[in-house]
């Protein structure tokens, strides 16, 4: 029989969680209710109490009431569900969780998804759930589901919206998974429109080779998602071919990913870094006039993209090199020296040579000796780049490894 | 037997949609398959093809290629599959949605969800999910589900993307519901921590009447739900007591909700509106230094209570009264001249009967005849208030109407 961990504050809410455990038990799926609510006593009995929660981070929850200091408190439970989680999970105990929360409750969630390991299912239903990436970072395959309403009470939509997520819940642990299976090193790389042709040639070259290889999107969000990924241990190396989302974020902060390329230097894993696609960022049409005497292309109704300069590619430049200094592991920065992207390079539209040369001139001054520079006469979509960065693979990440 | 639509580019991401058909018809649900994609044929049979789904719109996709034009496409294919799915939801024939989709795939997709009824299961599958409300507005009750990795080709992370994505609207479609019975005229309130005294007094009595309460949270997402939700028909009145993310959007563009205090009006159905908690705004810490000289309040670690002035309180006020002069149905501006939150109003912190006053004057001045104003001698969270705004709702939305 499986189990379905519930978390959350049942004594403000708790008529909620009560219809929410007897939506999922109808399922004949069993359930673990854990309380993190401070307020006052829970509308039901939990299977562990709020106290126990904090407890398990070593601190005690009526000392800290009686202190009158309700943000300790919920410390102590943020810290408290964090150790009670993993260990539930290490002693097979739950096969999923699901939470809801209103903004306190849902940042102590939050903390409580984070030790999950990646697939299994997790599910916070919010009344913040639509603030999407920027209010619940890192929480990348967590279900956020929009409670539309806030929890006051259960109303039609409120039941309906329960009642829907214990189908998911419930539905997701029951769903029958096939065995993963390591086909052969894992290699995550970045990705983006206008640097397809690299990436879908190295893909091709490298699942030939027998590795496994994971394209993650560079609108922002694919690339915090990969640099979440790396730190799970998920991946033994990383083709960072497109690093635009650093520039995306400098030119037009919020927009990119200023936390990009860390993650494998933090871990230290063998990473290839191309400054692909540093080219270029996107501006929505309506941003467009807060850039005047800039080259511009259409790309869509909404969005133009905008040529980088000179001063721009030396700051990101300055950026990138500081961040591979500090990687603990193997690192190759690879210049495709005759264009970054499908917008620049000979005879195309947004080239630039001043600005590109900038950027390569910026990196190579900047990054320390450790740090492995090959320069490569080619366009980054010219197959040969392709070809010359599979060959750095192969050599930092060895086949035989696994 | 439930059956659930698959919705999707089935040229380029046809691999992982062959994979997600099957891994929900091994849960005994049947599937209808319907394609959207325009740039090559599809890699499985579906049951409805991209030109059907055109053929809906009266386009003609093969005419839309020869010309060139893939944008004229991709809108035959939003316009197509709105009419498709409205369709299969008046005939029965489906019980759920779930679509897959990268960038311009996601938008087709956006439109296929927003003409389902609201509690019917539904599901997007996107590299652009965790954008949440700023991509996908309008999209209540739909889940928003990371893919994580980009959609190019069926790798471990993807696989077991899939499989809970298709566990979750199986389930979802699955879960017995309870029948909805309409207990009485359906009210929706927006409400804020520092108008709460307000809403919860005014539940209290009307839910004691006999009316049903929806309180929506009034932080940017909350209010567009509301909004959302007033469009689909489903209330027969409002209780707009918490208008604050008009002021919020107006002093932090994107912070608040701009489109606030506008379905109701349009679809003409009666409302009380309340200019609650416009005397302050929520500041993020970071950006605290951008409003010298301004008076605040420590809301938590994160954020500050900003104390509004006269000039933004007249610009607000003017804002709301061309809303409310828009208005097809009934509409009464109720004034609580004491105080309109938690911390303002007679010996609170960030009194400012200046800026109040500046308000309520723009408020007056602005408002067509056609708008009742309604002004009481007592601040928002005085149980004296609430009272009388439940005399307004009952006389507005009368309780044998139903």
């Amino acid at each position: 029989m499986k189990t379905i961990a519930i978390v959350g504050t049942f004594d403000s809410k708790g008529e909620e969680f009560l219809f929410l455990k007897k939506e999922i038990e109808k399922n004949n799926i069993r359930t673990i209710t854990i309380d993190i609510g401070i307020k006052g006593p829970a509308f039901f009995t939990p299977d562990i109490q709020a106290k126990e929660v904090a407890a398990y981070a070593g601190k005690d929850i009526d000392e800290l009431l009686n202190q009158k200091k309700p943000a300790l408190c919920m410390e102590a439970e943020a810290e408290g569900i964090q150790i009670l989680m993993k260990k539930l999970v290490a002693e097979h105990r739950i096969d999923g969780m699901i939470g809801m929360g209103g903004g306190q409750g849902s940042s102590v969630l939050r903390c409580a998804v984070s030790v999950l390991p990646v697939g299994m299912p997790k599910m916070i239903v919010s009344t913040m759930a639509m603030a999407g990436g920027k209010l619940f970072p890192g929480v990348n395959d967590t279900y956020l589901i929009n409670s539309i309403v806030d929890f006051a009470g259960l109303n039609d939509i409120l039941v309906s919206v329960i009642e829907n997520a214990a189908g998911a819940i419930c539905g997701m642990v029951r769903q029958e998974k096939q065995p993963k299976m390591c086909k052969g090193p894992k290699i995550a790389a970045s990705m983006f429109g206008k640097t397809t042709p690299c990436v879908e040639q190295v893909r091709k070259i490298l699942e030939q080779d027998g590795y496994e290889f994971y394209p993650f999107h560079a609108n922002g969000m694919g690339g915090q998602a990969m640099e979440d990924m790396i730190t799970t241990g998920f991946f033994d190396g990383v083709a960072d071919i497109t690093t635009v989302e650093l520039l995306q974020d400098l030119i037009i902060p919020g927009t990119g990913c200023s936390q990009r390329v860390e993650a494998a230097g933090k871990i230290g894993i063998p990473q290839i870094v191309v400054p692909g696609a540093m080219d270029n960022i996107n501006v929505f049409d309506g941003m467009k006039n807060q850039f005047p005497g800039r080259r511009f292309k259409k790309h869509n109704a909404e969005i133009w993209t905008m040529r980088s300069n000179v001063e721009e590619n030396c700051k990101v430049g300055k950026i990138l090199a500081d961040k591979l200094n500090l990687a603990k592991g193997k690192t190759v920065l690879m210049l495709p020296l005759r264009g970054l992207s499908m917008i620049s390079g000979d005879g195309m539209e947004l080239n630039d040579r001043e600005a590109d040369e900038a950027l390569f001139r910026t990196l190579k001054e900047n990054v320390s000796d450790k740090i492995e520079i090959v320069e490569i006469d080619a366009h980054i979509n010219d197959p040969k780049f392709a070809e010359a960065l599979c060959k750095q693979i192969e050599n930092i990440v060895p086949k035989n490894r696994e």
